[in-house]
Parts: structure tokens; C-alpha cells; sequence
């Protein structure tokens, strides 16, 4: 199920065309997913959301499978199932070993269970942790 | 506001008392978070809430600091404000600089971006990122 | 997969039926869709629900068009795919074009993406937007 | 409560003024938000949400209003309380009347209820609304 | 901080006083609590969301205590602050024990848990709890 | 889909084969469902959760079905499809006749309406609903 078209390589435009060009020479594969397929029907999104995602997931301060694993814990908490497939087959393949992904998994559930305990007590933030102007 | 009782020392029983000292002990700090205050008002929870964050949150594959990190993004994406507080708070504290918290707020604003593209448009997954049996 | 059974015409008791005849009356079509045949399961709550939908997607201050992309909205920030799908179907028939879901999308997933930055900064709200007694 | 510090004019880098200039020059006023002030922190977000706005928010398809209104939709089921109340104020200055507010406030409950009811059931989705490709 | 006023007896309109009347005579208080004076901002709203309350909340096949426990829940998960303080209220006022506010908060967190380790591994449902057409 | 294998008796270690058959004794029926299946990639939560659902779900000051109708409105709320259908499956089996099915999720759906309602209009916590010190 869908509410859009996945665009195929036929069906793209020169400008979709331009961008499918550029993951697959950036990621170095044939392959295209589905989100850039479907995000094809919005060409200006395409556009932003790919040069945003170099720049964001690109080198930094925070090494590429750690940015992985917070993009994952992030798709998870709102429920995004293809998101959490999509960076999840990402993550492997930077190295994510079976102990890393249970990790992962156990502070997420965890963080999940004491943000419920928290949002359900109304604790006041501790002085201690506001930032001071 | 909230809706239980912030346990001071005094009002501590002597089983709740036990964990506090622990967590004390555990952290080299006297100085106990309203979290665990609050949580105080159901010992077993209290009891079995510690042990768990220092089984998850301890020793691993994934190091401290990543783990905060990742502790971060769920409360971020579930709008737990304490959690989000006290976390920044830990992850600062082990070590992460102003331009990793940057990266990390860029990520998970970034993800929460693709998570309602990827929802909006009911993006299938794609075969290559399910785990075969 | 599904927790309650989708009720058939033939099923659907009296009460039941008195309703689906009267949506297919007012939307003049006589497909009724899933929602429906699920919630019959729960003849109070059809029945409540209708009447409410009725009265606040019909006329009014807004217009129909707008209501609808205000529900995708909700329900994308909701992870509900269903309600995504039906309402997508919905803004389509009232007229909604191919730029229009685009930029839709485009606002949803920068409301998203604001979303999260806002809540892991825990920026306090400016005094001119609070609404004076 | 914040996680960061609200960046005043004075703590300003040069990087940062320029988006603060452009912002006053844009909106027409002096006032800076707190939103801006605490993502200046994060200078390269802050160039990047400013620019990804103006785009989204910005002539289009769609008019200004009801763009504010849809903002407000995804900030509600995001339970994101500054981002709310800042674009709830955009949308009055805007023209949104009394009765607009009121019937946003209902399709954003409405569609809140029936997200909720739909998810409890697991409503599959009609054929009729999937988007062949 | 608020997006809309509260509505003080003085300022109510006949239609809202006349809902504030029967507020206080089924209460049996002279206590309008806040929501209700937001509420009447919206007056349509007030009338069906009051209507509403009385009917889904009123005497059924689940006893009035559980009901507020089941509204917690809800409200907890949602991250709605006020809602979890005055339905933690009326729980109490309908006899909520400590211990069972203590073990409502232990099941609130722990199916959080769950939750997130389900969505996160993507586990498919089990046919034996798909309900049969 | 899914992101983790389902471990097939076969498969499992000696370590998750010990707690598969407590489940199966504690439960009375030779029935894994895809949950522990899935979790017992990760052994040590495998067992930590098993142990905590125990402790949690077990004999205590709310009865059993109460429990699994807490359940699974907060699983609603976190759109946690494989957990409705699981919890809403033990409810059945601990009794819940159809009337209490449908009055949850009139509950569970209204809680849904008025939680946006309240975020939407930033209502103030009243005093009367905060918990003294």
C-alpha cells in the first residue's frame, strides 16, 4: 500500500533523473530504495531532503554507524517501520555487529519505558540540569 | 506540578533508602535526581528501574557516551522533557563537545523529517532490507 | 490482520445498517470502506463518530479541501496509515492536485523535522505568543 | 528549562547575525523568536531550517494560512508546545479568525480520536485507496 | 502559557453557562477545572465533547476506576501532561490506591518497553491473533 | 518484515531454550509467539523482560484483565500494531466479553480526542490536581 507512485527509472524526469544518477554514484550501487522512489513525486524534496542527508550523515564530529544507530532509536519511537528497516540494513552495513544491535535494542526499550515513567509522574527538571543563559 | 510525592531522604523507607546510598555509591556523587524521587512512591519499580540502567547502560559494545546519545533521540521523538534534560546532562558529562551535540540534534531532527515523508506516502519496504529466516 | 471482524451487510444488525444506509446516502456512492465495517462492531461509537465527522468536516469556516490535508496531517504525525490512506483518497476527490500534496508533504515533514529540534532544546515560549487572560 | 542557551545579538557570531539580519529583514520586525536564538547554537541548522522555510512556508500551491494550520496539525500530535503556541501566532497574524481556530481545534481532535480507534482495530486498508503504480 | 483564554464564568456566554451549569450538578462541585474553560472557547465542541465524556465514561461493562486507569494510560503515552493530572485526580477520587496507582505506572511502562522492542524489530503478527472475518 | 531472524526451537541457545520452555510452563500451552521469537536474539533481554512481564502482569492489587486493557491502550497510543493484537488476544482469554472490548476502545479513542484538544489549547495544569510534597 501506498498514496504514491514509486517513479521508476523510465518514469523519471531529467530532474529526478539527475539525482537518482548522483545516490547511485555517491553510494556506489545500482540500487535505489523506495523512499527515493517515492519521494520522486515531490522533485524539490527530493532535492532538499538528499543534500540534507549528505550533509547531516556525512563526516562530522559523530562517526557513520553511530549517526546509524541514533537514526534508528529515533524511527523506532515514532514508529517508522520502513525507516527502521531502511537504517537498520544501513547500520549492518557499516559494521553493526549482533551485540551492537542488542544494545541498541535495550536502550531504546529502556528509554522508552522510563520516559512513560516520567511523562507519568510530571517529574520536575532538576536545577542541575537546566542550561544557564 | 506532578502527580507523586518527590521522596526526600527523610521520608525514605528503609528500602528505598538502600537504593538511594547505592546510587550514591554507584556515582560518586551524593546528589540524587528528582527521577529517582519520584519513582520512589513504588520501591519494586525503584528496584528493578536500577538495576536495569546499570545492565544497559554499563559496560559493552556500545560505548557511554554513544549510549546517552541514543537515550537522547528516544526522548526527543517520545517528548519526555526530563529525559531529554537529565540525558544532555549525562552525555555531557561523559564527554560530549558542543559540536557533537549539534550532529546529534541535526540527526534526529533529520530522521523525524524522513519518518513523516516515509509514513505520508506509505513507503513498502524494500525486499533487500528484510532479514531472511 | 485485523482485532475485530469488518462487518458485512449481511452481518450488520439493524442500528448497524440504518447508518451504513445513511452514509451511503450522503456520499451518494455505495462503497462503504473499512473504518466503517470495523467500527460497526461498536454500534454506539459508529454511530457517535458519523455524527461528529458530519459536523466537523462539513460545512463551516475551513474549507473542505483544507479539513482534509489537516486530518493527513494529524495522521501522519499519528503513524496511522489507514487514516493516511483514506483521507489522501479523500483530499484527491475534493480536488486536491499533484503540487498541492507535494508541498502538503513538504510542510508535514518540516513541522516534523521543527518538532524535534524544538523539543530537544527545550526552547521556552516566547512571552508574545502566550494568549492574555 | 532549556538544554541550550538562547544566543543573544551580543553572543552573536558573525555567521549567526547575518541569519538574524535576514530574518528581521524578511518578517518585516525586530523581534527573533526563542526558537532561532536556541538553534543558533547549531549554525549550519540554522542556515539550513531558515533557507528549508522560506522554501516550504513560501508562495506555493497551498495558501499561507492554511500552511500555518497544517504546522499546527503535526506540532499537536507531536505534543511539541512551543511550536504551537509560535505558530498558532503566525496563523492569527495571518487572518485566522475565531472559528477557524475552533474548527482546527476539532478535525485535529476528531482525526486524534479516529487515528486512535483505527490503530485499536487494525482497519485494513481498501484496495479503493491504494495508489497503483 | 496557553493558545487560548480561559473562559471565567463572567465572560461565558448563555450556551457555555448553560454547560458549566450541568458540569457542576452532575459533579456535584462548584469546580470548573481548566480544560473546560478552554474548552468553551469552542462552544460546538464543549457541548459534543462534554456529551461525550458522560457517555463513554458513564456506567457500562467496565467499572468507573478502570475507566480512569485506561484514560492515564492513554494520556501518558500521548505525553499530555494535564490530562494525566486530572485523570490522576478523578482516579483517586473514585478510590485509586497507592499500590494500584504504583502498579498502573509499572504496566504503562513496562508495555512502553514492549513497544519500542516490537516496532524495532518489525515482528510480524502470529495468525492466532488476527480476528477471522 | 522484520529486522531480526525469528528463532526457531532449533535455533535457540541453550540459554533461550531454558527460558522458552518457562514460557511454555508458565503459560500451559507449547504456543512461542513471534515476540519471544524475536527478542531471543538478544538473550539478555529476552530474559529481563520475561522475567519483568511476570512480575508485572502477575497477582497483584489490579486484576488481570484490568492489566491487559492497560495494555493495550498505551500500545494504541505508541501504534504498536503487533502488540494490539497480542494483548487484545490475552484479554480475550482472561475474559473480556465484547461490550468491555468496545468500551475500551471508546475510552481509548476519546482520551486520543481530548489529549490533542488539551496540547492543542496549552491548557495550564489547575492546582487542584498537583500532588503536595
Amino acid at each position: 500500500m501506498a498514496t504514491v507512485r514509486l517513479i521508476s527509472d523510465a518514469q523519471a524526469s531529467a530532474e529526478v533523473r539527475e539525482i537518482f544518477d548522483d545516490i547511485r554514484k555517491v553510494r556506489n550501487t545500482d540500487f535505489i530504495n523506495n523512499f527515493w522512489r517515492a519521494l520522486a513525486n515531490n522533485p524539490a524534496e527530493l532535492k532538499r531532503t538528499w543534500a540534507e542527508l549528505q550533509q547531516v550523515m556525512g563526516p562530522g564530529s559523530i562517526d557513520p554507524l553511530t549517526k546509524e544507530m541514533i537514526y534508528i532509536a529515533v524511527s523506532v519511537a515514532n514508529a517508522c517501520t520502513y525507516c527502521i528497516h531502511s537504517h537498520t540494513a544501513s547500520a549492518r552495513a557499516k559494521g553493526m555487529t549482533v551485540d551492537q544491535h542488542a544494545e541498541l535494542l535495550s536502550i531504546v526499550a529502556m528509554a522508552g519505558k522510563t520516559n512513560h515513567l516520567v511523562t507519568a509522574m510530571g517529574v520536575p527538571v532538576d536545577d542541575a540540569f537546566d542550561e544557564k543563559p
